[in-house]
């Protein structure tokens, strides 16, 4: 256990996994939903849109966590605990592009949405527990 | 959207796929973790030990919420909210057993630790997303 990205979640995040990213609700109450996960150094990367709930819930509260199983050996998980540092609009549409050719290996995010501001969520791990 | 496990939601928790638990720390902030799934009428069902920060979450503050993604189209994906109502200890060995059946084709679950006792989480769903 550590507050730092460990090698075997560095490499879970570099891997096509998914990352699944719980937020807490206004009342207090948790959600979490599926979503691409990206690495800048010491920080956890996350895409999503402005005015989505994570986004909103993020905003108020940064606290967040992310697990993710390995797919090539699903008994490799990686737990992190940590907090939205920074929410990024400069780069996002960029960003979103680059997890598309991660996870889709298509040049550019196929599921585009003109009303939709895509935001980079940079979260600070403060404890990384890999099993 | 409902409070009701659609017919998506069945079949994700049905195939051999990780739900992702998202309980809340005692500070308020979230915790998520990897959990085999199951399902008992509209009831979720995740098993887990006593003493597990999992359990004494829901122990404490009960609101939870589980994501799924589908391993062989990990483009259908299953979102849920809701509450622990009840902590099962009664039938609890035999039914890790089940999950170890499902998960890993074997016959009793290969991880038991005697100084464990496990403990059902049985999960009311308030809010099912599937997309």
């Amino acid at each position: 256990m550590s507050g730092k990205l460990n090698g075997a979640a560095i490499e879970m995040i570099q891997g096509k996994n998914f990352g699944h990213l719980a937020t807490i609700m206004k009342d207090g109450s948790p959600q979490v939903t599926p979503v691409w996960v990206d690495r800048e150094g010491e920080f956890v990367l996350v895409n999503t849109a402005v005015d989505r709930v994570k986004q909103i819930n993020a905003k108020r509260d940064p606290r967040v966590a992310i697990s993710l199983v390995d797919q090539k050996n699903p008994y490799r998980m990686v737990a992190i605990r940590g907090r939205v540092v920074e929410q990024i609009l400069e780069g996002a549409d960029g960003h979103i592009d680059k997890l598309a050719k991660k996870y889709l290996g298509k040049e550019m995010y196929p599921w585009r949405n003109p009303r939709e501001r895509r935001i980079i969520l940079k979260i600070e791990p403060d404890r990384v527990v890999s099993f």
